[in-house]
């Protein structure tokens, strides 16, 4: 089966902006066996979106259609749609109450353009949207299906999945797909794929996929197989061989991220995490805390982004810090010590050093960073030198210091 | 004038990548005034390819197509091509010649298929490619022109500043694109565009588009025009009409984003802040430090993600969390303050609430947030309730915390 992807909005045509809601949608047809053969960007322009409709359904069997469901006069993918398919629309009065209740939750009166969003494809399904006020629409016949989507990720994913998802698994035929992901810290791309691309190369199915970010490799495995016990043996065999070489580097098995993987070992434990931040501002408390429930582990922290702060809130001596400097393994393990002090938790991490583009010395060039880690036992702390712009350089900085205690909670059974 | 940009290869309809040539493409063509309506990616497809060039070609003064004329049987833009516009191919020797010598320059023989990269459509002008085999070609006829372009950057950016670039000058008449953008923190995209569609609405040029994310929403403003002149004073125009309604809702008129904005007050006014977060987790101060120079007027603060931690770290009352809870003005306030006096910053900016998915109470559902400022003529406080996810709540919270700072230093000029 053939899908293909139509992305509405001018914003999208600009020369800032890419459209990767295909990326997702991509991954996920392809999950089902079903390729993306052709994939377009259409301006606000209702003919040239017609056009884009009408020659996608008349070849393709699922076309997917993201954006322009907004409540303003350039959001047209409903009416272009409903022309190309040469369907009329029809106002649904539970629509409109449910955006009218969602607009009454914060307070505010549902404006009246709104209504337009409670048009729907005469036969079309609406889909409900938990994060924003347009319902998607599912239309379907013949064994083929057109849907409207919203164009925000967080709107779009979730209906992606509730809804698209099992009526497309309904439709599409039966063939297994099982995917293992891995996950892996403190390793280059590079580096990693030298390693296991020997492994992994003479298999054609599973298909192996690495994606990279800083400090973050994920491993995908694919396998494709008439029968479930096929493709799960094959990604045991795979798996095993990549396993081997990777070892305690992988840190996830399921595709969680690293704030995830170490706050259910510390909540195992019963265990607490406070965090001081110099060059991160932030950063490590924001990640540890987008994980739901996370006050279970998570007691507090810092940003000292100062020197004055180090010393006040934290009480970094005066005498050490122009000793040493802020950037120094002993002003990262004095910052973890007065975290962990301060704070009563269990364990203290800390990250100092230069983010950058400013503030490079010959010694301690842009991109180095100590992370230190204070515990029961004692602090230790961790040299880095990270490449990259300042963006990149506090990713790999969080990364790292998260990685350090996982390598620390692992190595010490609680 | 309008373009198309066809990306053609298979590879591009991957969940890992994207078509990034047309950004690139979209800037260099809006910069001679030409407005790229339509973009799309297509497989290795000769009948799609073909119907893709045909409708380009039909609607659209300029087509440029990238990637598949390399040498091997899944190169088909050329054939592709012909077909669409109805022309033959001819081989030309010379290309072939200066393929060989390219190969034989790095001590190699040239392959047999490599022939089939000498193959010029009639009545196209071949487009050398001094860091390629591949040549591009240029058609154009009537006052249209359809090119192909080789894919790797590498090859298609200087072939298309030497080559494409004075043949565009030359076809397009001087239109001049000017653009102007805003930003508006705190509003719902359809309160802001029902506030101001009926400004922007009888202007056809300039182009307004209207662009939202949580709590931020950008405007966008294009005009074409003969002269300069002419594009400003348009620009002026509507954007006097849309200033007028929107007032101090506008934070940026560069396109900033609102950490830098509100940066840039401080700085100007040698001012410090301090944050103390509680939902946001280290969002604000991760915000606020993503911008470079940030420890101008960035203080410090404290993640104060228990109750506990909000006693312990800012002096927050147990009696007045016991009486209010921990998401409650007072508590809110405190915080603030007592991350003020804590660090001795000018301002301190203070964030509370229930981000979800669990937590909420019928008075306080999920999403409901106090932030509170605290300065030198003492502190206040802000109710607000945010609808969607964790993600969602915990963004809008802190551009709410941001754009309450904004507003108090534009009030009291430093």
């Amino acid at each position: 089966m053939n899908a293909e992807i139509i992305a509405v909005g001018s914003e999208l045509l600009t020369s800032e902006r890419l459209d990767t809601n295909s990326l997702y949608l991509t991954g996920r047809l392809n999950a089902l066996g079903v390729e993306v053969v052709y994939k377009c960007v259409v301006g606000d322009d209702r003919a040239r979106l017609s056009d884009a409709v009408r020659l996608a359904a008349g070849r393709s069997e699922i076309v997917v259609l993201t954006g322009g469901l907004g409540p303003t006069e350039d959001d047209i993918t409903r009416d272009a749609v409903a022309a190309a398919l040469g369907r009329g629309m029809s106002f649904r009065q539970e629509i409109a109450d449910h955006i009218q209740a969602r607009f009454a939750r914060m307070g505010r009166q549902m404006a009246e353009i709104n209504r337009r969003q409670a048009l729907v494809l005469d036969g079309a399904e609406a889909l409900a949207n938990p994060n924003g006020t347009a319902p998607g629409q599912w239309i379907e016949s013949d064994g083929r299906a057109v849907m409207l989507l919203p164009g925000p990720p967080v709107e779009l994913e979730p209906m992606f999945e509730r809804e698209c998802l099992p009526r497309l698994e309904r439709m599409v035929p039966p063939l297994v797909l099982r995917t293992r992901f891995y996950r892996v810290a403190g390793m280059a791309e590079s580096d990693l794929d030298q390693l296991i691309s020997p492994v992994y190369k003479p298999y054609a199915n599973p298909v192996t996929t690495i994606l990279a970010a800083p400090g973050d490799i994920q491993i995908h495995l694919r396998a494709r197989c008439p029968t479930l016990a096929e493709a799960e043996a094959l990604l045991a065999e795979l798996g095993a061989g990549i396993e081997a070489l990777l070892g305690d580097r992988i840190y996830s098995r399921t595709g969680e991220p690293l704030e995830r993987v170490v706050g259910d070992l510390l909540r195992q434990r019963r265990e607490t995490l406070a965090v001081a931040e110099s060059c991160t501002g932030g950063l490590l408390g924001e990640r540890l805390t987008s994980v739901a429930g996370s006050s279970d582990y998570f007691s507090g922290g810092f940003l000292v982004y100062t020197d004055a702060m180090k010393t006040a809130l934290l009480g970094v001596g005066v005498q050490l810090l122009a000793e040493h400097s802020a950037v120094s393994p002993q002003a990262a393990e004095a910052m973890a010590m007065g975290a962990r002090e301060r704070t009563g938790a269990t364990w203290a991490l800390s990250v100092t050093g230069i983010a950058g583009p400013a503030g490079g010395a010959e010694d301690k060039p842009v991109g180095t960073v100590f992370t230190a880690l204070a515990g029961p036992d004692g602090v230790c702390s961790l040299r880095s030198r990270f490449l990259g712009n300042r963006a990149r350089v506090r990713a790999l900085a969080a990364q790292t210091a998260l990685d350090l205690l996982r390598k620390k909670l692992n190595a010490a059974p609680g």
